[in-house]
């Protein structure tokens, strides 16, 4: 990874390979954009047929161009885009952006045209973006580079944007523009043949005027270098993605959008993995991103509130509850101050309602009491605009309360804006956030104390644990994949589950009748017997499963009952039989290029019927296994309910564990279950248990 | 209830009592929306100190106006206000809106100043909106009456706004306003001390130009008089309503902000009820709005997505499957009439992705395979204005196919409309509901969906139990409110469950020890015995709770021990031990002014842990209560699951009915819990049950 992308976003020169005079082409659009964005160096159309376009002199080729050339479009159809990237590595070229579609996308023969020109680009060290893409934008006054054919101008500001689609890109970037919001560098890099994601979420990282970077992927070429990048970025600013295909027919539409490596339902988990704030709104992540870009990060999730209008608390409240905000009592002295200060019809608690009528006195009184109350790590203010009040000086004070405090505002105002433009401009200047409706206020707020749990949170370990048996199980796997098995036998299962350590109940493996008695005798009654052959999957479809076998004799005539019906060949395996306690799964599934997602819920019903299961993409840290135990809805089963004790959480964490080491260890695993395991007093056992490669 | 508001939303005349030469004053700020606005008729300002208000001829009091008045405004302090009512009453006035606040929202002492002019008011047959409201707005062109302090000034629509909180009524007009939406009426009505909002909602649902109503409310004076009223206006046009005070924080600041009858708790239930479309997002019910005004109402849940960019259309496919809407494939001819007149880069499917070049031909043809595919109720459109595309006969392409078709369209609009406003007014003019992002579009068409299965839901039946017994009930509840006892005994409980013949195992009480044995005998072992007594409440605290009792010799050593410990006198309460089944739980709780709230679920930890339970308000009809049993998250646990056997529907709705009717019957009853039910097999018993008055 190369994130030293400066002739990207920081070009001196911009040529346009496949210039046009024609008005509707993208070949004139871009050269348009360079020129009204007022680009500070010089822009080159190349175009064999034309002197000039759009009053700038055209070279017939990229080799004519007297300067030298930081970055060039090229815009041409794919067959002749090989042949110009050649052109481009003898003029020097640094970086292109390849505007063009018709490549991976398209299949077999544009992914050959795509590794062609690719290949070209390496040989010369030309680092290009694209195919299929937009191209990027950097509004720093020292370049005003709009290398890019979309429509929007932006102004300088703190928010870098990031899209493989530029569709949403173009989306998010004119939600800014018609919030007023300024923006610092955006890119759209569709295929992402050679720039990637993750080289520029990492520029915009050390990027010292960013200072909230907007993300939209579909899929991630290389997620676990992504994740470890993005981690580093996150712990400075922070990242804020819109989860794409998270139904399965979204992700359909992703899918053949634009080919990808990841399954899209694990992006979720990668970005979870990385301290990324994820979002299914773009609206909400761009008002997040205001927020976070202006305000500083609250130490906590205890709010004030500041209302000069009833309804719009009720419904603030309302928002700032539901996303597990507090809003703790003003302190005795606050409220005696207030009292003191507010209009005789306002309500002084919090929230604190001055009431319509309240001028900027009160508004500053609210604002020196509420910044100064210790049990508030945030205010949130409702702030309709009365035309019978001095509108303007009450933004004055807000602006002036944000300046002279380190806590966050952010400020739900209700207005006309054109008509109190004055008060509106008061408030931008003041970097105050603001939004039309209290519940879209109310959530950029979680969004502040969402980064600051990220930032805060406990950096976990993962452990590796030493007492593991790699060569048993590399000895088990080897064999069957030798013989082509994907299902393992419950002897390779349980084999491979001894040898990481991971408690099942006694089990012995024999072959005839007497045999099983006497295994049995040895485990002790009650056992469970099951036929196991590498030939038989669905054990329990064809009476190869018995459990609950009380004594010898039983033991027996199961035996010999498996024995007639399934082949005097069969051998058996026999377990101790653990009576039912709470039912838990743990699960492992290989995505490729991401690892092993791990998974943990409570079995039966809670994962069949109600879904309630946890996942995380492995290695899974202490501190993310925690997370998966707690974040279940039925946890209060697992932390003890009426009386009935909970399960061992270290035994079940350990578990979990072994299981992603187990993964990481063997990513031939494809998946594994464990499922159930049955916890019973302080013990934790596997009772039936899956794995196919 | 009175619907005839004429006199308030169409006044020919309007005064102002309380006219103020101040700018800054509500006084002054209503005379000046009056002209503002251009209201029809003369506007009366009423002042005994000046001349002249804003150019208009000033009055010294409401009886020395020369002309009839329909409709007064009061803006004076709270104790000037009773004798200004009578003066009104003197005078003729038809109509009054007391903007000035202060009254039973500020206690005792405003409560009695409300009750005074109202009672006044009432004498002369005057209609008062408020106290502590902004007024009304009705922008039909014949009247132009902006009698209201706010600053909005809505064009001509067919939204109308009743908005108990002035503050969300203008948050939500000014959102109309900004999406340049017209409005036709709107209404704060503040306390409500007599026009309520029920009423308006009638008068909206007779006003022909009304498609949509917008409504918020924290409480309402009769909810049953309310739901009667909107269930009728919901069958012609949609009401949508903001859920306000869901949370515990959020129904504080609420009851606090306007003191109501109802608890908040009930407010997302009596709109369910009333088949009103709640949301919890001012915006989303804005774009619900503007998309239910404008479009015809699908016959389905399949949507048509046609595209011009791809990313959008993941992010709209993801909200719409979120939402329960489904995405059918193109049928195979439609498909191959696409492949023909398609751009070759096109994907010919369901989402359409018409790629970013395509122009007014391609949007035609799209248009019109998809309108007429039959498995598509509704056409979602994600149009970004690329500026190489003649963006504008795109435009006239969509607004064409809206008008020849009769399925709903969506569009989410991705442009700047500035440079865009060509195509922004062709597609305004085609009412083509418009949003900015994926997302909103998707939640919008759902709203459309919503509606449809709303109106088309089928109208369920309260049933009229014959075979109750009341006259035992009477007397059960009659003796133990004679003695002040709050909760019921065992024998009362189930005397009263079996008069309603709800059923229960078989019972008796009796006294001493041997007529137990006898009991218990009669009624088969094993059983379970209670000590019940009037003044044992917690009977298992105090070893008064017996289980599985398995014969004659236990039964009888159980209840020495119950007599020798509880004392002597006490009765036995002697019933068959049902063995556990699946365990359900319906209960029923008063809320005053609504009724009984009735409640299902599965018992145990679904309810305790997940709660996972149902609420209606009684009386509940056959299709309320299998709604309730179809929305819980284990509802495949009651429809059976893995081989077990459900549990019997028909009875556990008709044991719901039944205690709805009982609520209905008795409402004294405060609260009734069946829990646990047991069903087993085909049958359903209760097991223990509570009542308390």
């Amino acid at each position: 990874m190369n994130d030293n992308l400066d002739a990207l976003f920081k070009p001196k020169s911009v040529a346009l390979i496949g210039a046009s005079v024609k008005e509707l082409s993208i070949g004139n659009v871009i050269i348009k954009n360079l020129l009204h964005y007022q680009f500070r160096g010089p822009v080159y159309p190349i175009n064999p047929k034309v002197d000039e376009i759009r009053g700038l002199k055209a070279y017939p080729s990229i080799q004519d161009v007297p300067g030298e050339v930081d970055l060039a479009h090229i815009v041409i159809p794919p067959p002749f885009v090989p042949e110009e990237v050649e052109n481009c590595g003898k003029k020097g070229v640094k970086a292109i952006i390849v505007n063009t579609a018709g490549f991976k996308e398209m299949g077999a023969k544009g992914q050959a045209l795509e590794n062609d020109f690719l290949a070209r680009a390496r040989k010369y060290g030309i680092r290009v973006v694209g195919p299929n893409c937009q191209g990027i934008i950097n509004s720093d006054p020292a370049f005003n580079a709009y290398c890019n054919f979309t429509f929007t101008y932006p102004n300088p500001g703190h928010i870098s944007v990031v899209a493989q689609s530029g569709g949403v890109g173009a989306v998010i970037m004119q939600a800014f523009y018609d919030m007023g919001i300024g923006q610092r560098m955006y890119a759209s890099n569709g295929n992402g043949s050679d720039v990637s994601i993750t080289e520029i979420i990492s520029y915009y990282g050390k990027d010292e005027e960013t200072r909230a970077i907007v993300l939209y992927a579909e899929s991630l070429e290389n997620p676990q270098e992504f994740i470890a990048i993005a981690k580093q970025v996150t712990a400075r600013k922070p990242i804020l993605a819109i989860t794409a295909g998270r139904t399965d027919k979204g992700a359909e539409a992703s899918r053949s959008h634009i080919g990808g490596l990841a399954g899209n339902i694990s992006m979720e988990l990668i970005y979870q993995k990385a301290g990324i704030l994820t979002f299914s709104s773009q609206e909400d992540l761009c008002h997040a991103a205001v927020a976070l870009s202006s305000q500083p990060i609250p130490r906590g999730n205890k709010v004030g509130i500041i209302t000069n209008t009833g309804g719009p608390s009720v419904i603030a409240i309302d928002e700032l509850v539901s996303c597990g905000l507090e809003i703790p009592p003003l302190s005795k002295k606050a409220a005696k101050t207030l009292k003191g200060t507010m209009l005789e019809s306002a309500s002084v608690r919090n929230p604190l309602d001055v009431v319509a009528t309240a001028g900027p006195g009160h508004f500053r009184s609210a604002l020196e009491v509420m910044m100064k109350e210790p049990q508030f790590d945030s205010i949130y203010i409702n702030f309709v605009t009365p035309p019978f009040v001095d509108c303007e000086n009450v933004a004055r004070e807000i602006a002036a309360a944000a300046k002279a405090g380190n806590k966050p505002i952010v400020c739900n105002y209700m207005t006309d804006k054109q008509k109190w433009g004055g008060t509106s401009e008061i408030l931008k200047q003041g970097e105050i956030p603001c939004f039309d409706f209290a519940e879209t206020a109310a959530r950029a707020l979680h969004a502040l104390v969402r980064y600051n749990q990220i930032r805060s949170a406990k950096v976990g370990s993962v452990k590796k644990f030493k007492d593991v048996n790699r060569a048993a199980v590399r000895s088990i796997l080897h064999y069957a994949l030798s013989h082509e098995r994907e299902v393992l036998t419950a002897t390779e299962v349980y084999g491979i589950l001894e040898a990481y350590r991971i408690p099942v109940a006694p089990w012995k493996v024999v072959s005839g009748v007497q045999e099983v008695v006497s295994a049995a005798t040895e485990i002790g009654f009650p056992v469970v017997i099951k036929a196991d052959s590498e030939s038989i999957i669905h054990k329990s479809d064809v009476g190869g499963v018995a459990v609950n076998i009380q004594d010898a004799q039983e033991a027996a005539a199961v035996a010999e009952t498996m024995k007639r019906n399934l082949g005097g060949d069969i051998k058996f395996f026999v377990q101790q039989f653990i009576p039912k306690g709470r039912e838990l799964i743990i699960g492992a599934k290989a995505v490729k290029g991401v690892g092993h997602i791990i998974m943990f819920g409570l079995g039966g019903i809670f994962t069949e019927v109600l879904k309630d299961v946890a996942f995380t993409i492995s290695p899974v840290s202490d501190t993310e296994a925690i997370r998966m135990i707690n974040s279940v809805k039925a946890a209060p089963l697992i932390n003890g309910y009426r009386g009935e004790k909970g399960i061992n959480r270290a035994k079940t964490i350990e578990i979990i564990r072994r299981i992603s080491m187990l993964g990481t260890d063997f990513p031939m695993i494809r998946e594994l279950d464990l499922n159930p395991l049955f916890a019973t007093g302080n013990e934790i056992c596997v009772v039936d248990a899956r794995i196919i490669l």
